[in-house]
Parts: C-alpha cells; sequence; structure tokens
C-alpha cells in the first residue's frame, strides 16, 4: 500500500454460525499481541446461559475434605495470578483438512492471545483439601443444550487430570486484558487451562467436582477425541495439548503481489515448552530460510510472531510454508493428521501467491 | 434451535483484505429482503478517495450537445426512480473455483440487494444531447491508486455500450434504503447499472465522457474479461450480466444436522428476464424438487428466495444441491465455466451435511 487509507477501517470477526455463536478471529488482519475482546473468536456448542446471581458463586465437591462455596468475593481476595495465554480450539483450520472433515468450518482464525488474570485452581483445591483417592476434577459450566446425537438436555462440562488441575497455572479467571471477563467469554469465571486446547477452558463456571474415576461426559469421550479411522474408532485418543503450529498471516492465500520488496509475517505457538525455530520457505518447501523471532526467546503459552522480508524480482506463481519447531523437537508435518473429527490441524502452513 | 438466544448475536462481515477493503455479507445469515449498508459487501480496488467539496458535482462531456456540470441540487431537482437491485462482484464464489484462481477469495457474500434512489442516466443525457456518432459512456470514479500489473497511478473507470446508459432503469443514485448513499458505497453519487456485475457500478462519480471509440481502461481490457485459456488471451470475452445462479444459506456446509425436520432456504437471480424456476436436490442431483418461491413471480432485478421443508430420518451423509432457471432459459451449469481470473462463477450451489 503506498497510498494510506483516508478512512477507518476495521475487520470484524469473521461469522461461521449465529445459533450458537460461532465467529473466528480475523487473525490475518491482527497484529496486536494482546487480542481485544471484540475480536476474540467466539466458539460456543450452545446457547448463551442466562446470567443470575447464582452465577457469582460456584461449589467445589466430591473427594475434598471440606467442600465449600467459592464467591466472587473470596476470589478477589485471593493472591492473583496474570498469564499471557494463547486459546486455540481444537477445531482451528478444520477447513483445511481433506477430505473435509464435518463441524464448524473454522479457518485460521480460532485462535487469541490475551492476559487473563484470576485465582490457581491449586489455591481453591489447597482450602478445601483433597482426598487420596481423587483423579479428576470435573468443570462444569452454565451453558447446555440438546445435541444432534443425543436425545436430553445436556451441560457443557470437561474434566482435567489432578496432575494438570494443580498446575500453579491453571487459573480460575476473572479478568482478561484487566477487565472482567466479557460475558461471551465466560464472565463471571472461566478456566483457564495453559497449553492445552481450549475446550478445557471452561466458560461461565457453575460448579467444580472431584473424582477418583474417569469422567464420561460427551464433550470428553464423543466429542474432543482424535479417531484416526474413517470406518471405526480403533486408535481413538483424547484431544490435550496443543500441537506445534504456525500461521502465516500476510500474504494472504491467492493473492496477487507486485515485484519489490514485501513482508512475510505469521506466528508460531505451541502447547509443550516453547517455540525454538521457525522457518519459511518461498519455494515450496525446497528450501527454508530461518526466521528472525520478535520476542527472543519465545515464551511458553504465547504465541510468537515472525516476520521475512521478501525481495522478488521474478513474476510467477509461489507457494510460501511456514513450520515451527518448539524446545521438544515437535516439528509440524508436511501433511496433517487426518482425523474424523478435524481436530489438531499443524500442517506446515501455506499461501500460494503470484507475483506480475 | 430449540433454546432461543438469551444474548444478542448478530453476524459481521468477513473480512477478506483491509488496504484496500474487502469485505463480504455474512449472507448465509441474512433474511434481510434489502440488505443493511453496515452489511452490504465492500469491494475495492483503491483506498478509499478524499471526500471534498468537487465530489457534489460531475461533469458530462465529450459527443454531447451541450457539456455541462450536473449539482447536487440538479439531481435532487429530477424526477426520480427507486429500483430493488441485486449488485453482485463477478468474482462471487471466486474461492470454489478448481483449479483455484488468483485474486480476492470471495465465498459465496459478494452479493447484496437494496433500494438504490437516483436519476435515470438517460435523463442527464436527454439535457445534454447526444452526438449522432456516440457509442460508449465512459464513468470514472474518484477512486485511484496502482496496480500490481502497471507502473502509474490508475483511476477506476468502467464504460457502458450507450444501449446500456441509455436503458432507462440505469441510474445516477444518490439515496440507498432511503438514505444518502453511505461513504464506502459511493457517496454522494454512484452508477447503479441493474443486471450487470456490480464492476459496472462505477462508485463516487467524478465525470462522465461520451465516446466513440471503445475505451481501453484497465478494468474493461485487463480486468473484468473472462479469459477461458491458463495459457493466452483466446477466446477471451468482456464480463457484462450477472449470470443465472442460487446460492443455499442454510444449512451450511459440512454441517452435522439431528434428524428431524431442517429448513433449506436460500436465494437465486439472474441478470436477464427474472428466475422462473428453482430446484433443490437432496440426493447429490439426482432428482430435484422444484421450489415454492417465496414472491411470485420472481421480479428482474431482485433475488428470490426459496425455501423447502426437508423431513429427514436416515442418518448419513447428504450433498443438497440448487440450480435456477431464468426465463430466458438459462440454467446453471454443473461444473462452472473456469476461467483464468475467476469471475462469474455460476455451477449448482451445493452443501454437504451429516445428519446423526
Amino acid at each position: 500500500m503506498r497510498n494510506p487509507p483516508l478512512y477507518f477501517v476495521q475487520p470484524y470477526l469473521k461469522t461461521k454460525k449465529i445459533h450458537p455463536e460461532n465467529q473466528e478471529t480475523p487473525i490475518e488482519f491482527i497484529s496486536d499481541r494482546s487480542i481485544p475482546s471484540s475480536l476474540f473468536y467466539r466458539r460456543n456448542h450452545f446457547p448463551y446461559p442466562k446470567l443470575t446471581s447464582e452465577n457469582y458463586r460456584f461449589p467445589i465437591t466430591g473427594l475434598v475434605r471440606h467442600p465449600r462455596i467459592f464467591s466472587w468475593n473470596d476470589l478477589k481476595r485471593l493472591p492473583s495470578k496474570t498469564l499471557k495465554v494463547v486459546l486455540e480450539c481444537s477445531g482451528n483450520k478444520r477447513s483445511f483438512f481433506e477430505p473435509k472433515t464435518f463441524g464448524e468450518q473454522w479457518e485460521k482464525g480460532a485462535i487469541s492471545q490475551g492476559e487473563w488474570r484470576g485465582v490457581p485452581l491449586r489455591t481453591l483445591l489447597e482450602i478445601t483439601g483433597i482426598e487420596k483417592e481423587a483423579e479428576e476434577v470435573i468443570v462444569e459450566g452454565y451453558d447446555y443444550g440438546y445435541r444432534s446425537d443425543l436425545d436430553r438436555l445436556y451441560p457443557y462440562a470437561r474434566s482435567l487430570p489432578l496432575e494438570k488441575a494443580v498446575h500453579p497455572d491453571t487459573l480460575i479467571a476473572y479478568e482478561y486484558n484487566n477487565e472482567p471477563i466479557p460475558f461471551k467469554h465466560g464472565f463471571p469465571f472461566r478456566l483457564i487451562v495453559p497449553q492445552w486446547y481450549a475446550m478445557a477452558s471452561v466458560k461461565w463456571i457453575k460448579q467444580i467436582h472431584i473424582t477418583n474415576t474417569a469422567f464420561k461426559g460427551a464433550f470428553q469421550t464423543i466429542d474432543y477425541v482424535y479417531y484416526p479411522s474413517r470406518e471405526n474408532d480403533e486408535g481413538a485418543y483424547p484431544v490435550t495439548t496443543m500441537n506445534v503450529n504456525s500461521t502465516i498471516q500476510s500474504p494472504l492465500d491467492m493473492e496477487i503481489l507486485n515485484t519489490g520488496r514485501h513482508t512475510i509475517r505469521g506466528i508460531a505457538w505451541t502447547g509443550i515448552g516453547s517455540i525454538s525455530n521457525i522457518e519459511v520457505s518461498i519455494y515450496d518447501g525446497e528450501t527454508w530460510n530461518k526466521m528472525r523471532i520478535e520476542a527472543s526467546p519465545c515464551k511458553s503459552y504465547e504465541w510468537c510472531t515472525w516476520a521475512y522480508e521478501w525481495d522478488v524480482s521474478r513474476k510467477g506463481e509461489y507457494i510460501i510454508k511456514s513450520r515451527a519447531i518448539d524446545s521438544y523437537n515437535r516439528s509440524q508435518p508436511k501433511k496433517p493428521l487426518w482425523n474424523k473429527k478435524g481436530y489438531g490441524y499443524n500442517a506446515e502452513d501455506q499461501v500460494k501467491v503470484l507475483v506480475e
């Protein structure tokens, strides 16, 4: 753009569905390191719950020594922690699977990042005490409704293994980017589970229950399970930590560019350790260039931003790719691991452009 | 949806590009027969022009007997006409071409409909008089900028053959849905050419010039031309009237439905005559059902809305298709006519769904 725009232009959430509301972040058009809540992707299974005074407290029950109800004031009085965290829907990039898989056709924007403030769940569990047999912590949200495959009202609920629940960075959050969490993102209390796909970060917390058996909720045993086979459930395993991944934000896929200098830029993130390396290819993966990582070293929980200055004089078509590697040496595969419900897409990202 | 939503949910423009601004109407989520201007798709080649007092008048020059400048007040004093018109970008549905074509990757929403009020261009040309040699009317907008394939500043301009320019429904519009045209849609004056793809409906009219030679502007000779061959320009011909077309608004592609009753609904439109028939197939085009057309008969210039109540008890995958036929007996092809720049996509529309 040689001419700056004279009128204000803003990106919007990309509408995928209205009821329930599913809209994605216009990730290609965002450079903020904390996504404003108005552009934070919205992913719902059910209609929005009705907010009442009941929402401002939740009980912790089950295998605890002192079951109790925690109020808004209790939470605000306890020591808080603020973490910048990537939340990524496990269906992010689902629309790129071949063959296509059913469900919301997310492009690259079912991901956002920002600062969540709250009390570690661990702190609350230290107050209630935990029985020795405890193995899982079930967190239920206020959202509920019908599923296409079950014949009754069903709440949104997920369990965490005790180990992850008591991780000091698993938060009962009450603020996003220094404001109370917006209603659509879980006000007043939302579980934040860094490094796990965001189905674990239950919104509108209604109750927390500790058990010694494996939770069988539909969002744990039917959905959010990788089914590698089209025909049956063989080899199925649960969706948990985010895969190592990267997204090219610019240029856009199928964009037409002129010769000259263009900035190829994007983000990279992972669910274990941190990003250690990002590479970009201009030649469809034949040769790769190591990226300058903008915030070095990349921090756990956050995405890295990266950029590459591309001087191009030869006209023609180019396939640009990006791939990230994390500190556990996980790298993006050339082809995604296809699975029936379309979770965890993390193949090398690519855009095709025409230079003329 | 058995539970009505308790909180307001609205669709947004789907952001395709910020500079210049290209955002599409969330057509699947709209039932208005006049799209509110906030959700009218935005398609720009250049940055928005700067609005000055000069914009409130434009000259008509060239092969006219009495060249003159028309002011805002002149226009408001002349007899006006209000037409409900579909405007469709000729790149609408470009993203569905296989192989993919370069340019904005429009899905189904580079189309909108609403009421344009203005003075027929014919009225102005009756005032100026036209010389006998006149053959084309060039309309230039205030928007200009660089193109990736040319090395100088270039204005947006298009010509119409005289016959189309003097059609009584070709308007110099100044209102959209009973309000002054929003700036982003051409305020104060926009050409409205019913039945032609919307590249003809020049925004921010700067000047009108009558000639006896074929206009060679880049948006007429380079862009908005069908190039059926990938290798060369053989068989090229200009983009003009809209093809007969239809779009399924609901269900969504790759949506998961339960057994029971679902409304399949959509729109259909054409650039010649009017829609005479709309058919829907539940079985991938093997059998077709004739639609109840909601406003009968369908009017020229407008889209028809149609709906089909589908009772489904058999679980499984379905490919749902729609096809429209117009009063000139044009129908949607099974496969689109591929062309290098990706214009005029009008193959039978389809969505795949899973019933479980």
